[in-house]
């Protein structure tokens, strides 16, 4: 709603600012300490939603959503990857103003990141009375198809994890496997074979393990591991495709 | 265009049958005997494009997508896959009629298919003059940014071979592992060392080896394969998760 004076007016002529028919919305993955959770934001005396916004007349996809993310929450540099379009004509289910170029149907484009969540400081927007991390088991009902656009998220970044690399910026820069293991369940929602997420993880040649145990506690301390920098960049960019 | 009368009268009116600023575009791959092509339309007295064309006011995304494919190339029974929305604010360069609808700003949302082209038997439209099958390799120079489309589809199928099994319907119902390292080869554009794909390959689990070897020619035969049904829609379904 930047530059308009009331939602009234924002109502009357935001398609001579926004794209109709057209908007972004965000999930933003949140882990810390073998928790997973989501950003939402609740609409003053509504329902809670993603952050989300409408596309400027001659602003990118991409630069939409990170504009939005940051009017929205206040997160700036989170790296947003879009994963995919929400396109059924009644997603909304006619619940916007009627008449006003707003109460027409939007196609939105999903984006979604994952970021640590001690690290970055969300508020909400003028439209907003509160910006909350949510429990992913526990999310409310969401408006329109808001549910759905956050439940087709976790799966991608469920599937990512057999594409690329996860951990860089999540963990601590020396971390131990049993850490990277949690990482790996928290996201996928399930407990794994300790000996084979070794195994899968070794073969994936991004860890490099150091001469240096955990101190501390434990009979058998275990090693710690940092990740390869040049590997983990390459293997985002080229994928982790099936060594052949 | 369908139900419009002239091209000036869809440039004049498409707006009442279509939303404005959005498209589909799709991209077709075609495999067989082990050759990877793409299915390009020419404009009549213009250039090569993908088969692709816009949305109905009352009609999903995925509707749309399988509705233009059929009306522009014959093709029908395709399942079609969302890849990736692309909205560079240029991404058409002007180049459409100026003053109507359809010389605003599009967004498009790209889908993709892989089919045995030996099967499909596309046929261009009347706006079109050929509808024909492309050389990945040997792709012209498409409109607008159909080649960086085509490339981030191209991207998309290679990066699914990780996550999905790739074979059922494109192979005889009966195979060789050689036959099976072809199809991957040219999907991939590059040679796989034979020995670590057969490993691979057994590992995900989702073919049955027959007791009968290949006949004819070979001083060793190879042994015969097919898929197991069920667990290769269960990998389609589940993806081919890392087998933590």
């Amino acid at each position: 709603m930047t530059g308009f004076k009331s939602q009234d007016e924002f109502y009357e002529a935001g398609d001579r600012v926004y794209l109709p028919h057209l908007s972004v919305d965000c999930v933003i993955f949140g882990f810390h300490e073998n928790s997973l959770k989501v950003l939402l934001l609740k609409w003053k005396n509504g329902p809670w939603c993603l952050p989300g916004g409408f596309i400027k007349h001659k602003e990118s996809l991409d630069q939409s959503a990170n504009r939005t993310l940051k009017e929205r929450t206040g997160l700036t540099e989170i790296f947003l990857k879009q994963f995919h379009a929400f396109g059924e004509p009644d997603r909304e289910n006619g619940k916007r103003a009627k008449g006003s170029w707003i109460g027409k149907r939007f196609i939105t484009v999903g984006y979604y990141a994952l970021v640590e969540y001690s690290k970055v400081f969300p508020e909400p927007d003028l439209l907003s009375s509160e910006c909350k991390w949510f429990d992913v088991n526990a999310v409310p009902d969401l408006i329109y198809d808001h549910n759905q656009i956050m439940n087709k998220a976790l799966e991608t970044l469920r599937l990512s994890l057999n594409d690329h690399p996860v951990g860089y910026n999540l963990l601590p820069e020396k971390f131990t496997m049993p850490q990277l293991q949690k990482l790996y369940e928290t996201i996928l929602g399930e407990t794994l074979d300790r000996r084979n997420f070794q195994k899968q993880m070794i073969a994936l040649d991004v860890l490099i393990r150091l001469n240096e145990r955990k101190t501390g506690g434990a009979h058998k301390a275990p090693y710690l591991y940092r990740f390869d920098k040049r590997k983990y960049d390459k293997a985002m960019k080229q994928g982790l495709r099936l060594s052949f």
